[in-house]
């Protein structure tokens, strides 16, 4: 129940370069998972963060928030894990527990939500990523890996996954097969392509090029492509998408996707 | 069966002006319905089209698309009308009957759509409105006015009364009370008010001045008046609304009113 010595690796300025941190994690509180990191994906708002292209960056900082571990150490009124599990956690891990948000199950949306990193914990220490030897989160922030879930196959779902999965899950809701677009084929992209395709969807990637369409054909499963310079094949395709989802994170005129859409078809 | 003179009012240049107009109708076709108009309601788009500020006005141009009348004639194969029923016609009179809008009763998002008047018909006559003294159109784009409902009520239903009417109907689908916000008081919004009310939504009328406070509360029966000029004001009931219905027709930001709606409100 003491405070843990840990070592994680850490940017101290905006170079972003990342060097071996010892720091300690909290005495484990009663409702606290500590865990073994095993592994932990990266994506760009990590990147942002170590050089502080977002202006908020507070040194040293630990990135990493799509962590996978095995659990070492339980608090005294956790019941729904065992040591040993493998068990993730993404992007925040705390809230106020109190707004209508966090008693909807809706804890992102708490304008008190502590982040897994950068963020000031409610003991006033700062909050440390996945890129560390091990983590203390409380329970209600950590969730169970599957068994038959890989978990270094887990970790990029606890990002980029829900990302693509949360506007899926709000498009879906008819057992009609949905005629799917997915602009962009970067990192939200290319795991929507997935998870579009295990929702039975009937998934076209439009993309400024044909650059990765052997990607999205045959790697990914996408039944078909679109290039979107292609005044030809987009003219062809109006009107025919019940859904897009728009993972481009640049600024980009939105009509000649609009014009994709079935009437009443979201983007 | 012939062809039949009427009377109406139109539009000859882009002073707008209404004088005398003799024109014909088609004869009765088999689908059609010829009523004798009693009450047509007069909404912003008709001064538009008359003065050409959409520059898309044939003149002469007879407006009115909020028509109610009572049927002097039947089609050989109209079953669901008789003659004497009080029955409207609202913005469009024609449409393909083939694609997908028309075959799902979504008439209004058709390509080839015939709006009520300014259109040319499927014989390539022009269409003339409701400012007349009869009107043909075919079944499909006549309803019929319940009896309980004063015809010159329901004029005013059929354009201004709609267009509140369809995203009211798509925001509901739960039976607790909204939180509704009516943005702008014009000739939308305050038939919106009286329908959100009418739905069991609890209504907060929001507007820039208090001008119309009295008239909301008063004598449309709102709940609440929210001044969106005054900070104060507007800061209380940030995250407080469901949905809010704008009907501001005019070019203006969108971010103070997005922040009165609750986390999945809708605008």
């Amino acid at each position: 129940m003491e405070e843990r010595s840990v070592t994680g690796w850490a940017a101290r300025d905006s170079t972003g370069i990342l060097s071996p941190y010892s720091f300690t994690l909290r005495k484990t509180g009663p409702e606290d998972v500590v865990f073994k990191v095993m592994y932990c994906g990266i994506d760009h708002t990590d990147l942002h963060q170590m050089r502080n292209e977002i202006h908020m960056t507070n040194y040293p900082l630990v990135p990493g928030h799509e962590v996978v571990g095995e659990i070492e150490e339980l608090g005294s009124d956790v019941r729904k894990f065992k040591v040993g599990d493998m068990v993730g956690v993404g992007c925040i891990v705390g809230s106020c527990g109190k707004c209508s948000s966090c008693k909807s199950n809706l804890e992102q949306y708490c304008s008190n939500r502590i982040f897994t990193y950068n963020g000031v914990y409610s003991d006033g220490k700062p909050t440390q990523g996945g890129f560390s030897s091990a983590m203390v989160v409380h329970q209600k922030f950590v969730v169970k890996i599957p068994e038959k879930l890989a978990p270094e196959h887990a970790a990029p779902l606890l990002c980029a996954g829900v990302t693509a999965y949360s506007p899926l899950r709000q498009f879906s809701g008819s057992d009609k097969v949905l005629k799917a677009g997915i602009l962009g084929l970067g990192g939200v992209g290319h795991v929507g392509v997935q998870i579009a395709k295990a929702m039975g969807h009937h998934v076209t990637v439009i993309s400024s090029s044909d650059k990765k369409k052997l990607e999205a054909l045959e790697h990914l499963g996408a039944d078909a492509f679109l290039v979107s310079s292609n005044a030809a094949e987009m003219a062809v395709a109006v009107d025919s998408l019940d859904y897009i989802l728009d993972t481009v994170p640049a600024v980009h005129p939105l009509e000649s996707y609009l014009s994709l859409l079935k009437v009443n078809g979201k983007l």
